[in-house]
């Protein structure tokens, strides 16, 4: 039996074959969303760049689809406190080691978007979502991979690193829940935080 | 062969056996994680008291372990925008019908924890990480399971319901990103938002 000659290099993203990720994304992620796919390319990119370090922790810079690509592709996910957001609305995502906050980070370089028209569009919402040629968009990804994107070295702040251990808990005079000690003598949700009514 | 006789109902969460979910859990997580337990049989909870309808979205109240069980157990994740946090401290959950916002809440109702020792004690974080009985810890929450929980009906508020959409996306002329027109004549990178310098 001949072995099949392998004429090109299989894409592939932190180690899973392209189509691989993209079942990945669809399992977990719901569908197959052009920024989960772009997003792979971005967490590749970024793992590929890492400083020297054993720790990585994850901060991402827009709630929309990147970060599940980051949950997927990394052990840091929201839960896990690995990952943060801090939702100011581009797509770009740092990986830094977690205790001296050296880190790399990837970002969309609009200019590179150029080639790619379908991509653009959709990356700046120029048109109508019905209007969008999906295959189109998500062939042009493909194509494009990591070429529109740069990366650059950054380093977090200590005191960002270091934040989020919570010190205690006392009741809620008010709903008699659990709330972190340091929010005051209401928990915030009994300050008027929370976006429901209870029946 | 005699099939040995099922003499007790395996425990179960969201379709999944107790062990099954440990094991997602664990995957995911990178440990089994005493919230993480807890928290999935709080979504289970919540699944079986879900009001009439077909889309759900979450909201959860804290970013600690709960919004990964959330994460596993139902479609809603941060990436794809069903999952919502606002990050109040509070152990609890709501899934609500996506276009009417009728819910169900489900949270940890401290006077229920009583029985628990070891449960109660790392909840209010009674005693240092190293003093807790780890054993003890998630034994007690799988015999505890949902009865240290109470749930209540919630209607989420319809302005947060619809909020998200971006509606276009501007070059920042600082960095030269893109970013969501509605932040100003800069991104809130370039205002400063964010915990790291460029190296």
């Amino acid at each position: 039996m001949q072995v099949k000659e392998k004429t090109q290099q299989e894409l592939s993203i932190c180690n899973h074959g392209y189509h691989e990720y993209l079942e990945l994304a669809r399992s977990f992620h719901g569908h197959i969303a052009p920024g989960m796919v772009l997003g792979g390319f971005m967490v590749d990119l970024a793992y590929r760049h890492l400083p020297e370090g054993e720790f990585f922790d994850a901060l991402c810079e827009t709630k929309k689809c990147l970060p599940d690509a980051i949950q997927i592709l990394t052990p840091c996910t929201i839960g896990n406190g690995w990952l943060r957001i801090i939702d100011i609305g581009r797509f770009a995502l740092s990986l830094y080691e977690k205790y001296g906050g050296l880190g790399v980070r990837v970002y969309v370089d609009p200019p590179k978007l150029e080639p790619f028209s379908e991509l653009k569009s959709w990356f700046f919402k120029l048109k109508p979502k019905m209007e969008q040629d999906r295959d189109m968009l998500l062939d042009e990804i493909k194509k494009a991979g990591p070429t529109v994107c740069s990366f650059q070295e950054v380093r977090l702040d200590p005191e960002f690193i270091k934040a989020g251990h919570r010190k205690g808990f006392a009741l809620c005079p008010s709903c008699h829940e659990a709330y972190p000690l340091e929010h005051g003598p209401l928990c915030r949700g009994c300050q008027g935080q929370l976006p429901y009514i209870r029946q």
